[in-house]
């Protein structure tokens, strides 16, 4: 079923408000359907806002991901940069592009994972845009959250001597965009189910991060989505230190481990270089390093000790202890 | 001077966020840079949310546009509906998209015409995502305003009896957009600066409608993105009624006039399906005309009576009084 038949782009909207209809409207006054919403703020909360576009092509493709899977992710990577800033997601706008073949039921399979991954995290769609594109499909979300005053991590916060953490395993997104890659979609999924999973459907750490905000242990946090080499630099610019960072310790799940032969690349160095892994990068006082792990045991999630944040510099502590320059190999979309 | 040259996509974020350091800072607790950023949000106020797409080949050509001129647009589209709520607008997040060979003079441009919109209107950028792609260039803009609780204005709020109004002109965006399809881009600005102007440079109608809101008159409100035959029927949706219109009334300027034998269409046509004026659609009381249209006209606006709601049914009154049904002709992106 095209577009067309369901009336055009307001036919879609329509089914799109009612598709949304059951879900609670609490804080939302004027919802799908006008010019723009209006949302109630609690009082004494800030509020926090993150966007992130989606290309065909340059961040999915369709031979590797479901429509489902492609909506769950564009809400993922935003609710992802939320927990990043230690608050609560509330609502989220689509905007949407794509071409006059689209099937509409590939459609409502895109809005029903991006409204699963809300739904699962308390948040909800609240307003969009439909575009018509003759190239791939294109999708921006806009989150918004809100936060206590003042209680929203940066990346600015980090002291020396700070314990450098993060949440769950690294690599296990890029491990599997690998084996896509290499083996496309059907023997990927057979060779790892977990990595192409953790490819397709990142969990942002939301409920780690409710935890911590709650144990008030964070001095500083980002979310690691352009690979820890990456992502670390950035962090140690904003609180004007440098890291030390030891390459055994980096958490690697099994799944990563099985798949290295397969990928002919040591599981650290995935982990080190990866993106999207959507993990949190922490940094702790060493004193309260003991109760950010036990708030993040609390939510399901584990966190590893990577290192400590160091006056100055950026280190890589080999399997052998020797010193090597971390390099700043990121996902950088415009790299030299 | 390509991206690689100021240091890829990290060079980037750091020449926009200087670029907008000199911005006053009011309300931004945690600005460009981090994951998210956080704002304040005066007590009393609700938070009003519009986001819009803009994708090259579909909503511009860089034929037909500067660089500033797509950023300026990108900005007033979403101040357009911002002003349609009677809010204030506060912060715009943009998620662009570009190909490695863009020059980062044009960015530069584009960055230059958003943020000139957004602060002569009060708004200032607090974030975005930058992306590369191997297409056309994508924009998507994300704006949020504050309103105070109930005030923002609806398409719902429309009574049966109440007087339609536009702000300023209908057709000239369309006009313009018509000389630079027929004539490009040198030859239709020599032909109509004004019309082409309409097209490149939407003033959102923001002054006007903080006038109105003052004044405290309007029952519903939309702004005409989609032509205001494609657009009324969706007030008149909202607001359970009908609408007679009167072809004769509609506000037309000089140029459009001027030019109508070039473009071979009445200006009046042009008027009733062109889109992207971004004018306020207005239903008032009877008793409440003169005072709208005293507020418009101290923002420096014309406010043009076109109608009136009735319990049911489209109507058009065509120039020799007859009555014709009126045609739902707007902009559909995926219509039929």
């Amino acid at each position: 079923m095209k577009l067309v038949d369901i009336g055009g782009e307001f036919g879609w909207i329509d089914r799109v408000r009612g598709a949304q209809a059951g879900a609670s409207a609490g804080g939302l006054a004027v919802a799908i359907g006008d010019d723009a919403a209006v949302l109630d703020v609690p009082p004494g909360r800030q509020v926090v806002v993150t966007t992130d576009l989606m290309l065909e092509g340059t961040h999915f493709r369709r031979e590797w991901s479901g429509f489902d899977d492609i909506g769950w992710k564009a809400a993922a990577v935003n609710l992802s940069d939320i927990a990043a800033m230690g608050a609560d997601p509330t609502f989220a706008f689509i905007s949407l592009a794509f071409g006059p073949d689209e099937q509409v039921e590939d459609l409502d399979a895109l809005y029903r994972g991006l409204s699963d991954c809300l739904a699962r995290h308390g948040a909800r769609l609240a307003g969009g845009d439909t575009n018509r594109t003759n190239g791939g499909l294109v999708l921006n979300v806009a989150q918004l959250g809100t936060v206590p005053p003042g209680r929203a991590w940066t990346r600015a916060g980090g002291q020396i001597g700070d314990i450098l953490l993060v949440t769950g395993a690294l690599g296990d997104s890029a491990g599997g965009l690998a084996l896509l890659t290499r083996f496309g979609a059907g023997e990927a999924a057979r060779l790892s189910p977990h990595l192409v999973a953790a490819h397709r459907r990142p969990s942002p750490r939301l409920e780690a991060a409710w935890a911590l905000q709650k144990a008030g242990v964070v001095r500083a946090a980002m979310d690691i989505s352009d690979g820890l080499a990456g992502d670390l630099p950035k962090l140690c610019a904003a609180s004007g230190c440098g890291a030390r960072v030891s390459l055994a310790a980096l958490p690697v799940s099994d799944a990563l481990r099985d798949a290295q032969g397969l990928l002919s690349q040591p599981a650290l160095d995935i982990a080190l270089f990866g993106g999207e892994d959507f993990e949190l990068l922490l940094a702790v006082a060493p004193a309260d390093v003991d109760a950010a792990r036990a708030a993040v045991a609390s939510a399901g999630t584990t966190l590893t000790v990577i290192g400590e944040l160091t006056p100055t510099g950026l280190t890589l502590l080999g399997p052998d202890g020797e010193a090597r320059p971390f390099l700043r190999r990121g996902w950088d979309h415009f790299a030299p």
